[in-house]
């Protein structure tokens, strides 16, 4: 009796596709002979069979080697899609952040949403708050002409940061060959910070007067380059700060010299007092009010810099 | 003929599950014996599957009893998620919206979504007119750190509502333990404008002008507290305006002596005409620019109050 | 053996209604004798299974007639909901795009996201640069009362455009009732500028001093009326501008006399050096800087106009 083997066309329904179904609320064939008749459900279903907290979770389980979007999930049960780098280095990176310039005059002005939108102001320390809240916004695919944050960035237990500055209006898929700058991390540096970025500015808040230049400087890690090198980070920088940080690095929450802080130094550790040249994100608050803003005052980078977004990933 | 049974792998595919597919046009197995090759998976399916117009609707057609986020959809057919409280008071609740104060010193300034983010306007009496539009913004996760509202908020039929003031920034499943002040009304109050508060502001419009103070307030309902009392509650608004409210309600559109509107007087009935200092959100022109904001002039109000959004459920 | 019929209950799993299954990644039945349990459910099914890259694919390849939301993926495999027009004129429309003024009063500043939101800036010609970039915001159901854009607006490859002016805050379902203009393009002008708008004014930049007036115009193309006509649409714009254009057209990027850009002109054709009367969007800087924002200087234009807002659609 069960020696015979059944090909039947089944996800939706088990009914011979020749009944001819048209009510919403009647089930369809979506399979004919182990094929999708619509492939880009097809797409969709295999873009849904791998989901997961981290594109390193799908990257394990399901030998991913494809760079794009996936379907990923919170703790608490949010879906949402996310850009996953499976190549770099063994891949399994998922993009969480973008850092972008929409205005390099405009000081904590609208669009500066990784330090503060609500113009410089000491009433204001952390601005707005962003780098340790849990709001997101922005999408993958204009994360290089606006600012993006996915609840990856608070939600993914990960150990090791990737970060690409691509031209800014690049598309999804130019990012890897037009990267002026992409490096990644190998010191496992966010395990002992909680995991990911969000619990490690919970730890080192970035706000005004919470700390000192030097003696208060975050969490540091050497960094791998993947498009660029040492020389070429200094570079972009611009020549007149390329004595006051050691590249090759990734530091994060840094004061400077008026205790103002900023987020992140891509590519460099500090070694003198004014990251805001070449450190990017920050409190609400800068004494000098020229250096609020997403970018801080790199005025002295080079364009290539300035006009590109900052992108981040973990693993 | 019919008398075996069977239990075949089926949902994605019929096909054995040895048989290796690579296309991703064509269909795999997403299920062994009964279970999900992927958890993940396992629990979306969970959640699609009791999807919705609302979280009342889930808790009554599949008994659900678990908090979290759930799969819901407009009349239209948007999908969206929402967080769903199935505890409090028999559950069924769906948050739709939260009031967070960004900037307790700006004024009708970027951040102030449900008052306006264009200054104190006169040629502007109903601001960005939040309370009584379809846009939508934020995220429920983000809920505690920046303003929120999602298509349930203009969509949902419900009869009563639920608040709870959550400490700025605690994520999702601290809300319940960290609130200072949880309650609900029983009344079904909504039946009477509309079934939401989307219908309720388009018959009391929150518009600087739109009429007076006491004889024009619109609706007010009692309220039975889950975190809190009437005490506690006017404890939060501080001493100097005790006098100024009854504890125990929540009134919405109430106008003041100058004729401008603020939209919800969370867990109080205005007696007097100063209701800037204790009610929430609002149009976009009051005669004392001062008071132009999400939380109006709550200034008086203890920082527990001010520091905390006020998140919206329906039900 | 094969003589008889399955009629299996399938989606989820093969094992019988009556087994009760209670863990979240144990697979439950989902469809009785092929009928949806819940018929939300049946109807997100439905829609799932026509996903395609535009509303023209939906229609052409499901025979689908009814407007509403339908589920989209651009070619990077990011999903979306979109509105789908499968009436006017053979259907297959997708809506890509809102204009909303929120303030006609402001001048490039929050809310004006077709031109910018930074003020009148000569260091930012192009403004926030939306035309021409992959920065997503709004939701369609919201498209009447804020600014909106998806994915379609630059992943979607088209022919022709169409257009609707629905009065401010009016609900999805009464838009096509409600309009006071609508019109559509047969001439495909799409097709020689890249397939989209992105595309087009990647080649055509909405950007202060690009052009000239008159000698820079961009494409240009004749539309056939669905509501309204000619005489209508140069009425809607004001008696004084009337003899500065051609009705019955649709034009893209024009310059003034000052070479400031505004981006689309709807309905008609400029034969005079005054876009900013009967043109909108447009770049980030106008030597008047009373004429920068979404909805330039349409100050002689009917209410009607300057309180509906402009909807985009592609097929």
């Amino acid at each position: 009796m069960l020696r015979f083997i059944f090909f039947l066309m089944c996800l939706l329904q088990l009914r011979h596709t020749v009944l001819s179904v048209t009510e919403a609320v009647t089930a369809k064939p979506i399979i004919i002979n182990g094929t999708y008749i619509n492939p880009e459900l097809g797409k969709y279903h295999a873009r849904l069979r791998t989901l997961a907290r981290s594109c390193l979770d799908i990257k394990e389980k399901n030998n991913a080697s494809q760079d794009g979007m996936y379907i990923l999930t919170t703790e608490s049960g949010t879906y949402y899609q996310a850009f996953c780098d499976m190549t770099t280095a063994g891949g399994g990176w998922t993009l969480v952040a973008s850092v972008h310039e929409n205005n390099i005059k405009g000081k904590c002005s609208l669009g500066d949403r990784w330090s503060s939108q609500q113009g410089n102001d000491q009433n204001l320390p952390e601005g707005d708050g962003t780098w340790a809240n849990t709001v997101t916004f922005g999408s993958a695919e204009g994360s290089t002409s606006d600012d993006y944050k996915n609840p990856g960035y608070y939600d993914i237990s990960a150990k090791d940061v990737s970060v690409w500055h691509v031209p800014n209006n690049e598309q999804l898929k130019s990012w890897t060959s037009s990267a002026i700058l992409r490096y990644h991390t190998e010191s496992q540096f966010l395990t002992e910070h909680g995991g990911n970025l969000y619990h490690l500015f919970k730890k080192y808040p970035v706000r005004f007067g919470a700390g000192q230049c030097k003696s208060d400087m975050g969490p540091s890690s050497p960094v791998v380059y993947d498009t660029g090198d040492k020389d070429s980070t200094a570079n972009l920088y611009g020549p007149s700060v390329g004595k006051e940080f050691e590249s090759g690095f990734i530091t994060f929450r840094v004061f400077n010299a008026d205790q103002a802080a900023v987020a992140m130094c891509s590519g460099v550790k500090p070694t003198e007092c004014n990251p805001q040249h070449y450190c990017i994100g920050g409190g609400g608050f800068f004494s000098d009010h020229q250096q609020c803003g997403d970018f801080t005052a790199l005025k002295q980078a080079s364009k290539h810099l300035t006009q590109s977004a900052v992108l981040l990933f973990y693993r």
